[in-house]
């Protein structure tokens, strides 16, 4: 069973809409190698983990990464969400066109048809889709899970060493800060993810000498990155296990496969940062409510919960 | 944020194998109208919501619904792969056939050939899959988020009823009591989402006359559904919020739109019940370890937290 | 515009129900090679059609074949309906084993397990699916328009050759007499569309010998298309143009392509056949009216139209 | 069986050519939402209807929706083909620059390479295609048809508000008024088909108060569709019935569940508007005739039908 | 560029048809982690390879490996079309019951409706198809070429091992030995690429330990693959190289990763074995030639090349 | 079974950087007409051939062609590769962005933003993929192979038609030299091929008149291709062939079917042209070796071959 906080993983920092920089992050959202195949693939192997009761650090580990992949999700999302909110209008253009089209034949959407995708307009209000940077939307084809423990831990190390190479080229795309602030977040993130894989195979015998972390970069270069290397974060991998039973601190310890001599620890759960909800977009039709709808939405917002109370029980 | 307990949403009854019906149930997880999509389709709804701040109580009900939908995953993936385990040397196979192959022809996965997919045994181990009862990968296509709130309510509405139907269908396929003990209670708690769509359109001035539920079903004479809907579990909605500040509350309320005399109530989350770990299945090398590699995996499982503690802090 | 008239192309034979025969003629409607195929792609040849004012017979050509190709679509799906409707019952259960599943555990859908198509029964209601026989859903990318005639009309020749081969299999596959009645005047109107492409090439150029038809078979050995033969169906183009401007004769006119000895000839439209509206299924929750819905609808069958005149001018 | 006549349904205004409209237009050709998936949607919905004889006015309302639809398909690809038509030339490209391509280095597709769709150049011939906005070929996944009445009337109430919606955001991206006249026709159309489903389950007992249309939208208050408002062509429906046997009146009938004053009325079909043959583009190769080629056409051109009669009779 | 020669790289053995066993075999042909994905992915990251010279014994190796999997590709597939043909004939069916359906009743391809993909007899003609074993297409999507030399590595180890994996348990699912002979085959080759990328992993710093091969199977019990195992096949690397400048030796050299004590070795090709071409079907309409084309075709045979030199030079 | 040769089966002339133009050939590379589909295809119908031993010509041929068109695969994409190779830095920008972000907020991979395919910079290090000009990948679904002779060369005429009029069309879009090469050479090729098929018709009695070729164009009129025209490069066949018993010529000889007064003539294979291994590209991690694991892989490819034959035999 699963519960939510109304509090993202990462603070999304401040700047301007950007669509552009919105569409390459979809990348990191739901293509192939993004967060949402992440989270699902951990899912699964977890769902249909085999073995003898030893083997329960390596279903845990699987675990509690995969619940972790469903906050970048969420993290993600927003971000896109935000990068996008706001684009059409946000170079200048009339205040409420959408009123009066014929006074000036303004077409407050224009932006959609030369933007990143236009569906972040036309099929979904601002907001993030569940499809690649080029349109395709995520397949199940995509989750991969054998059943063979090495198998499902070397592939695992690939895909987060993978998505990792994405961010860091798309971190290279835009300077856009909000942007940043998550791709930076979710290079640091992939890496302790490395490092849990490496790891695990390591428990199996392997030694990776100089080879990790995948891709041999200087992201830790990266201004945004590098504050949250210098806080250890590639090195920390949290349970998000409620219960506290996990076993995955049994394979995420010692010193860091990542060649850069820290020593790996485990956490349940960071510190979260506040979400909220957007701003109507009438250009959209979104929330698409009129006075008359508005005034019941209201009504029940003040509807005292122990009315609800009394009533229901 | 999510975090994760290590219990199931409800109990799977124990009955034998039967792959029949495990691909049955792979609608249910992965279909257009299965869990999965449920569960996506609000994550986005969620997190792409607008409107202004009296529209919080319908974001926390999407949002609430949404994580009720990753444990409805976990639930019938974890069915499937029960009722998937073993399931070839089900009828009296030879008992250990994969070590001597030469001995006599045994094909130990020959149930592979005229299953419902031959996935089940090739691609997977005896494990779900993210495709549908024909094999059809799961895909972010199915995802509706139109951003104009009415839209999203009535198509989410139009959405529980069709994942009931379909369970309703899939119910009246088989008499496997592991498939039908977690199918009914499914059928119950997307009646339960009906209620809680039908409720938030209720809000913005519709009556439903009579046409709830939807389908118009005798399911209450299944007995597993009887036994649930005896318990009310069609009129409770669960928040899943750990922060408890969850506000669907005074949406799901008053008379359920069901016509059955009941009240809506609102809690944070149903009692679990305990998961765990599938046995080896050599046929499909799953997890696939010889003694060697096993032998490793012993000696990490031994290894104690406070060894773990001490090298690492 | 298009009209539509209360009336099949041909007449479906009456037979037992046959999922399997169903399933085969779901690529006969919507394989790669089917009539939603060939419909679709005339459709779009006709509206995007360029060429000088002399080119209109090609056109005409075009729109007629793909109005035709509608009604393929309507019978063959109506063929399948039929296929399927009442199959699971069909071999002695009980009579109605829904209202009492406690009863002694009857599954009145345990046909749908090993059946060609799941979804016949699960996602339809014993209905036709826009899928292929291998359940792929029809897709966009099968239409074929180049903008070069020459190019467009060997494709059509092609595509018609391949759809006539595919049923020819089809009838190889099953004796079912609705199925057989269904394919059979399909292979006999492929032919039609094949003469028609053909001639169309001709009128350029191409003499093709003896080549054609395409397959070289026996086909008109099979009884109940040796019967549409005789009756010189093959040979016969429809325009199905209500305004009657169709200029398609020029090209389908004089030696049959086919080698058979026949002249070409064109009407407006052949004589149709009652269709009729298929029987309840309750198993399938199909069309799923409790007696108070039920007797909502009688009421406004039996509104008079003229109180609706009266009303609604 | 269904005729065709030579005639759009609805005038489309004469404007410049436009690629990147044009690209828009195909999420309403072919898109999720489009025009495609509705007409196939109520055509497999008519073909498969079960239900006792008095639900014949349900089953009639869904043929005469559908039969509408694909006059939408051909209204709407023949405005992206007009769109599309002559677009690379348009802004004072040299005029014939395909057959002397050493004397400067023309390149007279240039436009092709960041235009909305290359495939409307690179596959197509400056001509619609069965694809959305983004490219995805159209599916026949998309179609919803469950058997259940009170659900597939809710999901085409559904899909008609969200073909709106997408319409009244198209609306919004350009203002080519040739992109404008067609949208506008079918933001008014899917009023009224909007209307044709609420009415039908009105009555089955709903009572929608202020919910409709949505979007709620001021969509009245763009010109072309005020004009249309004005004439109550969202307040009419269609049968295209040919037999004029249609019993959709018995629904369509009443006050406008709209709130807007407005009666339901129904006609047999409105009156047409000639169509045409589009230029050749010599830079396509469409239709590709050489004068050799083009010599055999218009001696074809000029059979006399009468030979033809004498010939083939 | 790439030569051919008319030789299958290994011999199949004769055995029943089995169709069965042939739909399992697509999934090594064209599944995900097949020999058309294996070759097409390393035939891209031959093409798109990047580095400083010093780098070409690995893109030597690429080239090398994905040269043998078009051989690969043509064995499987020809097996598949060996196990499916004569299939509908082989458990005494009437001898030509096409010619006379009417005389009986016959249905000549009835097998296909209840075999693992009706496809092989409905749209191929008894031969293989560019699909997996529960019918999806083959997707350019699978490929993966991220043009980081250590993940490109990783990714072939991982997919060489997952393709062993497969075959693995294909091999028990039938004992047809034409099946199991061409599976065996691949079992072993497999291992060699295996060792190939692993070595090539070595190159850059790994140690493997005990982890290969991955399955840790019992593979070389099954006698098929034991007796190439003692051949040493596991442990060979053929360049394929028609100008023999490949350096791929220098990374395929030394004790083997698998564990088993060999030395690896490499050379241009093996020795190889008699194709030829399948019987007609006329039950398939393949190749579909009446006498009177079947004469052409004959004469055609005839011609002297003698005879084609002197007319054509 | 296949050999590889390190050459391009045609030169590729030296230009700039282009990565629209590159995306436009993808269309040529992966797209629904494209070389992969070509390759795949024969490959598919040389495999599958069913046919008496007098149809070994027939066979011969498809193999010819299809081995072919790998190297024709070859080619393609090694031009997108060096048509994207260097992109990002084209127009001026800094030396070194990458190693120092901080230091100005360089975004060295901007230009992925808004080119034809951000996946050449995001997924793939720039360098071709396996999908077409709108980003869908390639599909196995493409291949046609319906075992009946006439129409498998119908549709390969048509098909070669089909990617000899886009390649028309591509060399319309850009005048990158590179581009144009490429592109020049094959519209040669595909008419060669086209030959092919047409020859093979017309041995079964087809007599074309004056539509070949297809498209009726003034391609020879482009430069690049009247050179490759005037050398007669339309003419000829390769076997490609290394045990050279292709019986390919005694269908590929006589008058061409192109009405260009041509002799059809066969040969092995044409002299190649040397290839080469592509700079690294350190904005995309490619192949991303720091300097540890650089000397690694300087230290392998100095390993003298004769230590290693030493060492391994």
């Amino acid at each position: 069973m699963y519960l939510h906080t109304d509090q993202l993983i990462n603070e999304i920092v401040v700047d301007e809409p950007d669509p552009a920089a919105a569409n390459a992050l979809q990348e990191g959202l739901s293509g192939q190698f993004g967060e949402m195949r992440t989270m699902m693939q951990y899912l699964f192997q977890a769902m249909n983990f085999r073995g003898d009761p030893s083997s329960k650090p390596y279903r845990d580990l699987l675990q509690g990464v995969g619940t972790e992949e469903i906050s970048h999700v969420e993290l993600i999302g927003t971000t896109i969400a935000r990068l996008l909110d706001g684009s059409p209008r946000y170079n200048g253009k009339a205040d409420d066109p959408i009123d009066e089209p014929g006074k000036g034949g303004a077409t407050p959407l224009k932006i959609a048809l030369d933007t990143g995708n236009i569906h972040h307009y036309l099929v979904g209000a601002q907001g993030a889709l569940p499809v690649d940077s080029v349109g395709n939307p995520w397949s199940g084809s995509y989750v991969y899970n054998s059943g063979n423990l090495p198998l499902d831990l070397l592939y695992n190390l690939m895909l987060e060493s993978t998505g990792r190479l994405q961010k860091c080229r798309i971190y290279e795309m835009t300077d856009n800060k909000a942007a940043r602030s998550t791709v930076a977040y979710l290079i640091v993130r992939d890496q302790a993810h490395e490092n849990a894989y490496a790891k695990a195979l390591e428990s199996l015998g392997v030694d990776w000498g100089k080879l990790l972390p995948i891709p041999k970069t200087n992201a830790e270069q990266f201004p945004e990155v590098k504050r949250l290397v210098d806080l250890g974060l590639q090195s920390v991998q949290y349970t998000f296990d409620a219960g506290n039973t996990s076993q995955a601190a049994k394979l995420y310890r010692g010193a860091s496969p990542s060649n850069d001599g820290t020593e790996l620890t485990t956490e349940v759960m960071p510190e979260g940062h506040p979400a909220g909800i957007a701003p109507e977009r009438r250009e959209e039709f979104s929330p698409g409510l009129d006075p008359e709808l508005l005034a019941l939405i209201q009504a029940t917002a003040e509807v005292e919960l122990r009315d609800a109370d009394e009533t229901g029980s």
